[in-house]
């Protein structure tokens, strides 16, 4: 990597990756921390997910969310992915100092609220506060623990033949963001930033085979689906156009010169799940106000290993990579 | 509280407390949230101690540890001291665009270094880059998870009479890092930074009664013991001459005008025990390297209600309120 860290790194793509895996990983090595995307399953009485994030997203108030509610989400998001019930939150806060108190209570209202429409609890925290020019505003952590109900979700249960379900828009969040941020009229556009625990318990209650859960936010779904496959024997190929893209995304994508399918999601699952659940999964996924979008999008493929493939409108096909640069910087 | 939110409220002591008894807790109340000072105990299989902590410390490297070293043990101790066994840390970096990686690595080779000391494991983590000036070079985050062993340690458990020990020096970190950040010679002075677990877990395994355990990190000694008996029919008096101070905090405290009661720990724990458990808990403290400097600092008396005063060496009597100011902003 490179000897100074810049925005690219932060953005959820190849860099990320390359700092995570090449410097960070290595570091900490240890068997517990390996096995998962986004949560650590633990050992003990009964076992547990765990999983953090901190949201730096700019601004703080944006249509569709908050980075409260956006700090809620996500980490109870990441637990419900690695097949746990998310239950408790940590939450802690760095301040900029000036921060109008307003400004944080308006905040720390929206994460109570979301904590109730998930059915969570924040149980711990932690303030801090930092001088102007030391942070931006504010700064939130939150960690989350559940206990683990549906074990076994893996990006190495993946087989050939499989579907790759998304279960609604691309792009929503991101694009909202990136808006809000541009200071662009934004008319329809919002973040489709959401709790999931509910939509992937009932998708893992059913007795439905699910080989893996993950929810695309920072680099997207394309970045998502390369994380599934890459350094393996099987490939992903999506169809351009079984990809929902809402009309107010498209717009500001093309405004912003953005792609939606590397724009963070905040409130929709990719679900890979073997042929013969397609349509179960799909109607349950439909039955969900968060899911009426669902859709197949793709299939697991022995053709293009490690690659994810997307077949354009037009017949073409062309390789999606990982996100290479920082082209959405703060966007969680 | 103020309308615009100052350094101050970051402090640890009087404006911290308005903020987050004002404002955060009464908005995110839930029946897990109060009990305890710096983790929650969560029901589940078995029942569980979290808690978590941002570290913004300037400068990220100082005498005696740096920002990972702390940010192991700042965790692993506020899960000691609420009786939990410390197993598995969370691990949040906000990094600023321009950080050299040699910095990080060297950060993060002390967060495995700690973690093997204390014998915990780092099992998830998250990674964010923000633009130069919105951060300071690097912050972290950790949350940490632990079997709750000794159940039943809080500051309600005090009665009049028992004894309140303080396992070794004052004030070592807060001083270390101020003499740090002011570019003067720094001599001796070393920070405290340590993990406390196996002090904790020997203290607690032995059978011996303890009322409450605390790390005096923010607001030091004073602000912490304010803690213990606010609001309560009890009071705490110390005895100045028994406090152990180390001779370059004292020279430190003296030249920057600091109050070594008042500047954060980050190796020392705070046990209130009943009158018959004083010797073998002092003798048990002084059996550890870093307990060796162990004391009596003071008695828990019923003539003062929720005050902290100090028998002074002169044998005045002065009451110690909690830190009212930013004495150390990004202290830790």
């Amino acid at each position: 990597m490179d000897e100074i860290i810049t925005l690219d790194y932060g953005s959820g793509g190849k860099k990320t990756s390359r700092l995570i895996e090449g410097m960070i990983l290595p570091a900490l090595d240890n068997p517990a921390l390996r096995p998962l995307g986004d949560g650590a399953i633990l050992p003990g009485g009964e076992p547990l997910v765990f999983s953090t994030d901190s949201f730096v997203v700019d601004p703080l108030f944006f249509p569709g969310g908050d980075i409260g509610k956006l700090a809620v989400c996500g980490t109870v998001n990441d637990v419900a992915m690695c097949g746990g019930v998310p239950a408790w939150l940590s939450c802690s806060f760095i301040i900029e100092e000036g921060l109008p108190a307003a400004q944080l209570e308006r905040v720390i209202a929206s994460m109570r609220a979301t904590c109730e429409a998930a059915e969570v609890q924040i149980v711990t925290g932690d303030t801090k506060v930092v001088e102007r020019g030391r942070g931006d505003k504010l700064y939130i952590n939150t960690a989350g623990i559940g206990q683990l109900r549906y074990p076994g979700l893996s990006p190495r249960a993946i087989r050939e033949g499989d579907r790759v379900l998304l279960s609604g828009t691309a792009g929503d969040h991101g694009a909202a963001v990136m808006l809000a941020r541009s200071g662009l009229m934004q008319g329809e556009l919002r973040s489709d930033c959401a709790p999931l625990n509910k939509l992937a318990q009932a998708l893992l209650g059913t007795g439905l085979q699910v080989r893996v859960l993950r929810d695309p936010t920072r680099g997207g779904v394309a970045t998502t689906l390369n994380e599934f496959v890459e350094g393996t024997a099987l490939g992903i190929e999506i169809e351009e156009e079984r990809i929902p893209v809402s009309g107010p995304v498209q717009a500001a994508c093309e405004l912003l010169g953005l792609d939606p399918l590397y724009c963070a999601n905040e409130g929709k699952l990719l679900a890979v799940v073997p042929p013969e659940s397609e349509d179960a999964a799909l109607a349950l996924l439909r039955s969900f106000p968060e899911g009426r979008a669902a859709a197949r999008i793709g299939t697991v493929t022995g053709q293009v290993p490690g690659r994810l493939v997307m077949k354009t409108r037009l017949g073409g096909r062309r390789i999606l990579q990982k996100l290479a640069g920082a082209q959405l910087p703060r966007i969680c």
